[in-house]
């Protein structure tokens, strides 16, 4: 499916952490599936699926990095010599300006590489992934479009292809704030359970999802993306002004202030 | 079923805007319901439910006051000296403290008083309010647990029995919070609709069920409570906090801040 002349391709995994198994558990059926992880113990001849030695991982046909963004360059250096003519490489970090340009410039020539971003996380994709989206990036040969087919047709994923460039833009937004506010909320606990709103009770379920993210993806998100920077100082910015209206507000009486109760007076009063 | 003589009671809605409507809607099968609202002309004799003057509101046995928290004294003196003995008065604003202190201390002695906030709106209560909530604090007689069990046995909402007090401390959290993250968000826009996480489009789900509230509904849950002004100048100070860390760290190199990825390879490399 993956590759024209080859029915199971074989997969290597570098990283096994909470994203790594997610990603295992759904290529698994579809692959050969090894998986390399420096924190654990090769289980290979009992039948499992961790390797031994990281060349392992980078002798398969396609090679997923599923390390933290910052160490893409490390997990790169280490499989490098062992990459083969016409892998494909493929990273899944939440930013991808970044991650392209340590790709581009630090795998060998005679590999494919493909950017991807699952917008789902361990949580979110816990009862499922089909229907989830992941960006999907083409950023060396033509394989992007068949591992786009394949994500789609076979995993049910929205696939949404992309450029690193736009890709940061709009996740800068969706990603930055939703992170942002979610850190100050658990830093605000405890928080009501019992007398909530509906919206609130979805704001609650938002920071749920992200609260147990490692803080490399926070650090990822805030700061490997380039244009999080501006969306944050603006949402600090906006929250600066808000607390100035509502305090400067609050030196007049509330009845003057409100303007609805002042036209409902004017109708009654 | 609300007053143990009386089969259907009638119930007067003084104030018809978007959540008056909402009551009128759940409450018209279990009651004679008629409404007041200086902006609309009546229509009794066409047979609809508007009366033509406030005094046919304040007759009857339940008065539901559905105006806006800073119009409630101006609407008590209107409805006052129609009130009848032994009739309810029960109001429906986002904060219960002022409220309470108000209808104690203008309400007729020979009424009955239930301050209720329902912890939904025209958006959360659009495809039915059954398994929504509602706060409902007795302030004078007893007809609050009446009026609980109806609202729990008939109409499906989940009643919490409380006092102002806690009422005000529990909504400055989750109602101010979310006003205030919601305001922030909407002067955002646009924001990404296509490249979203889950939790993302959760905070603007969020963020659509309040943004089309009244300014008068943002007013009285960031003024008129007296315990939302702490939570927001914490809010504010976390985000401060935040963005102070967040520049700090942009200083140094992202691979030195990321402990996730010293660790990783400390133990690849």
């Amino acid at each position: 499916m993956l590759f024209p002349n080859i029915t199971t391709p074989s997969v290597g995994l570098m990283g096994f952490g909470a994203f790594g198994r997610l990603i295992a558990r759904h290529l698994r059926p579809h692959c050969h599936l090894i998986a390399f992880d420096p924190a654990l113990p090769a289980d290979a001849a009992a039948g499992g699926i961790i390797a031994a030695d990281p060349a392992e991982i980078a002798a398969c046909d396609i090679v997923i990095l599923a390390v933290p963004v910052s160490a893409l360059s490390q997990a790169i250096a280490t499989l490098r010599p062992h990459l083969r003519a016409g892998a494909i490489v493929v990273d899944v970090g939440s930013v991808k300006i970044g991650p392209a340009m340590t790709m581009l410039a630090e795998l060998p020539e005679h590999v494919g590489i493909v950017g991807t971003h699952p917008l789902f996380g361990p949580q979110s994709g816990r009862s499922g992934i089909a229907g989830l989206k992941i960006a999907i990036c083409p950023i060396r040969g033509r394989s992007a479009w068949r591992i786009a087919a394949f994500l789609r047709r076979v995993l049910g994923l929205k696939v949404i292809m992309t450029t690193p460039e736009a890709h940061d833009r709009e996740a800068a937004m969706a990603q930055g704030l939703t992170h942002l506010i979610a850190k100050i909320l658990v830093a605000m606990e405890p928080l009501p359970r019992r007398m909530t709103t509906a919206s609130f009770d979805l704001l609650m379920r938002a920071t749920e999802m992200v609260r147990h993210d490692s803080p490399a993806v926070f650090l990822a998100i805030e700061q490997a993306n380039p244009h999080a920077r501006p969306v944050r100082d603006r949402f600090f910015a906006l929250a600066e002004e808000m607390r100035a209206h509502l305090d400067r507000d609050a030196a007049s009486s509330f009845d003057q202030r409100d303007a609805g109760a002042l036209s409902w007076k004017e109708r009654v009063g």
